[in-house]
């Protein structure tokens, strides 16, 4: 089924030869993304967002990346801005033929965008529900920050009408995952647990800053496959995303929980982080 | 986490204004498509198509589609060429805001694509394996032929490295969906059946093709949870696809299959249908 390049295009009803239109990250999701919060010009966990995009080109077969070039980008647009937010898309580029199968000879593209935003979101605990649509599972793409995001567009819908600051998401096999735009770890007999992402989910940098620093400090922590359950009987709740760092969670359907010392050890391990943009 | 617009840029390296680079259907697959094929210059089943078209912008709760604008640009690209493939792409347009949410703003962007192919596809016997990789479940996507594709982009590879024409899907329940690019119908106790799409998969056009013109026939044939053993029992095997038509399966999993009276029958059903490029 590869037939090649088209030979004519409308875009909105005009005729057009926009090369963008073949681009297989529109096509079919084909990519992976980044979102990096930028604070005093510097790019926050730079080190971390890049090892997990190069990891995410190679576990989809996605061509040579010009890392170099795409770290100077970011360099730039953030050292241009206070603070703001980019957002790294690399995608497996142009189609050279028609249908879902690649070549491998398709050359990536490399997008850089920056958005300007205020100041530091609050950080106050949040209201939380669990989502009623449950997350695919398959292991080859768990993990990744890829470009099929429906899932998450939908559920950020049913977020908006139940007016919450965030939704948990279970898998289709009822396993808890995390919620619509961030991770979740929870507190259970004085153990921070957070779910296992081997069958869906986004493997967070936040996540992985949160479970490093623990480690460091010898705290209890550790990835478990985790259930609704769990979910039920834990003590206390926080979220972690690259944007938020670590917020405690204050209700969790209509249920009051509050943060107790070990969320709050969490924050005062990340917040020099946090706070000094380290290049990492 | 509604930040606005982009205030700066960089494609490859270079820095740029384009306006497709905040397209949600590049960052999120936030949108459907067609694949419409065209013989004599007339796109079949066009009507179907742009039935399942706006019922997936429906369901995806896009913003309004210009039908007539996309029926117009279609007919003009099928009837500039003899035999070729028209592919439509809906997405929910330009982001307003950042992040996963749509505001309801939006104004879908339409694209209308032509790839020209010589003539009609082999239509001989396929060699068919089953693939490894299991597709994810989610009803509210399930049937959709929406922009998410990295399932079926990793399935292909698989398929190309297996040499195989066409391997088939299970869910990651164990259930019969598809093949990566096809419908699959068998054959089993004279009757025909096809795996029911409420959980994953898409909804064929050529599937509801055999559907509609079996029932009309007379033959038993019907939408079904079916799983491996069912596929294993299968006295013959066939696919559909709006490119391909009817083609029966010669070989699964390099056990021989031959087509009898039952897929012959389907196939001279459709046949009419797809050589005299009906507007339907």
């Amino acid at each position: 089924m590869s037939d090649g390049a088209p030979d004519a295009a409308f875009l909105n009803g005009q005729a057009t030869r926009d090369a963008w239109l073949v681009d297989r990250g529109l096509h079919f999701g084909d990519g992976v993304f980044e979102t990096i919060s930028c604070r005093a010009g510097r790019p926050r966990f730079l080190k971390l967002h890049l090892e997990r995009l190069m990891h995410g080109c190679r576990r989809l077969s996605l061509g040579a990346i010009d890392e170099s070039g795409l770290r100077a980008c970011i360099m730039q647009l953030a050292a241009e801005a206070g603070t703001c937010i980019v957002k790294v898309i690399v995608t497996r580029g142009h189609a050279v033929a028609r249908g879902y199968a690649f070549t491998g000879d398709e050359r990536p593209t490399q997008i850089v965008l920056r958005y300007p935003t205020s100041e530091a979101p609050a950080q106050n605990p949040l209201c939380v529900g669990i989502s009623s649509m449950r997350l695919g599972e398959n292991p080859l793409l768990a993990g990744l920050k890829h470009l099929n995001r429906l899932e998450q567009v939908l559920a950020q819908k049913q977020r908006q009408e139940q007016q919450l600051d965030e939704l948990l998401m279970l898998s289709s096999s009822g396993k808890l995952v995390s919620g619509t735009m961030s991770n979740v770890f929870l507190v259970k007999d004085g153990r921070v647990l957070t779910p296992s992402l081997d069958m869906c989910g986004v493997a967070g940098i936040m996540r992985r800053v949160v479970l490093r620093e623990a480690a460091r400090a010898g705290m209890p922590c550790e990835e478990r496959v985790l259930d609704h359950e769990d979910l039920q009987s834990a003590t206390e709740l926080f979220l972690s995303s690259s944007r938020l760092g670590v917020v405690s969670v204050a209700d969790l359907e209509g249920h009051a929980l509050r943060a107790t010392d070990i969320t709050r050890k969490i924050q005062q391990l990340i917040a020099p982080l946090l706070a000094g943009a380290v290049d990492e």
